[in-house]
């Protein structure tokens, strides 16, 4: 069971996740998580060195979930059926949280290029990871004739990482769904996804 | 001829826009700014009533000149090939200035999209006539047969923006043109894109 210290960190944790996500890192304060998270200044300090360092906690455990939600999400009866499902669950993710607060990851990629090495870093591994699990798709997809093979496996996946990212950025402009929806849609189209006819 | 204070106005906007496009908005601050462009705080209220009107007029600023790039760039023998010259002439502009900063549009969209709606609104407009603009040349390359005909122009236009801004994201996080190269050449091929033999 986790102590009440745990707790504490765990909640200081997701409640600056989400203020991390709305405002950006830069733009956050140390007040502004003593707002969102109820606790006083000295309990964060308790937990934290500063501002920096609940930031690593937060990318780091959105890093961590996000892995696990690929691996959900990247399942299907073949590896075409995997990459439109993962299209699907992330459109539906976005929807969910009505486009507020994105990819914290492109959020970062954005805001911490050039300004949080470390943060910079974190999520630069993230992305690598996320073509290297789409590649392992696109890759078995192509040795199948499920999906086009006249371009590398790794070139696709990146192409789709780098599709959805700007989706989710029109989408969250619009706060509509439409734009990230026609996004996959057309990158299903191009990328001559061949899927299992419906039972 | 510029007077003096039209000439401090105009290098508040100038040095403010490498300030914002670094910090984001949010987090660049007034003195951030007094320090940028050197002029002391009376001056820099004297020409604007607080950092919000700072950064909308940086953002007037780059969205004229970025439809002016457009156009220059649309430029070639053929509308495909205006859109291919566009793709290089894109790549060309950040690796100039070595992914630092990378679109101010794009880091806009995601900072500002759910703390500061008049930013958003100026993004959301750059976007839409960006897509048009791209429109325009897919739908007549689509009649000349220069370009693949199963989607609609607008949609293919949405997804070309969607995938650059992707790639600039991508190279941002690694310092290098690599990722925004792959990513246009990986949109010629997909976009089916028939340019005219060189001579």
């Amino acid at each position: 069971m986790a102590t009440k210290g745990e707790m504490t960190k765990q909640k200081i944790i997701d409640d600056a996740t989400r203020v991390f996500q709305r405002k950006g890192f830069g733009a956050s304060s140390i007040s502004d998580l003593l707002d969102a998270t109820g606790v006083t200044k000295g309990n964060l300090y308790f937990h934290f060195p500063g501002k920096e360092a609940v930031g690593i906690a937060v990318l780091q455990q959105e890093a961590e979930r996000f892995m696990r939600f690929l691996d959900e999400a990247l399942v299907g009866e073949t590896p075409a059926a995997c990459l439109d499902n993962f299209f699907t669950m992330a459109l539906c993710k976005h929807q969910k949280s009505g486009f507020v607060g994105g990819c914290l990851f492109g959020n970062t990629a954005l805001e911490a290029s050039d300004t949080f090495p470390v943060y910079a870093q974190i999520v630069s591994d993230v992305f690598d990871q996320w073509i290297d699990k789409l590649q392992g798709k696109v890759s078995d997809a192509q040795s199948l004739g499920l999906i086009r093979g006249d371009l590398p496996a790794t070139t696709l996946a990146q192409m789709i990482v780098a599709t959805i990212e700007g989706g989710i950025m029109q989408s969250r402009l619009q706060k509509s769904a439409d734009p990230m929806s026609r996004c996959l849609d057309t990158l299903r189209t191009v990328l001559g996804l061949q899927l299992p006819t419906s039972h």
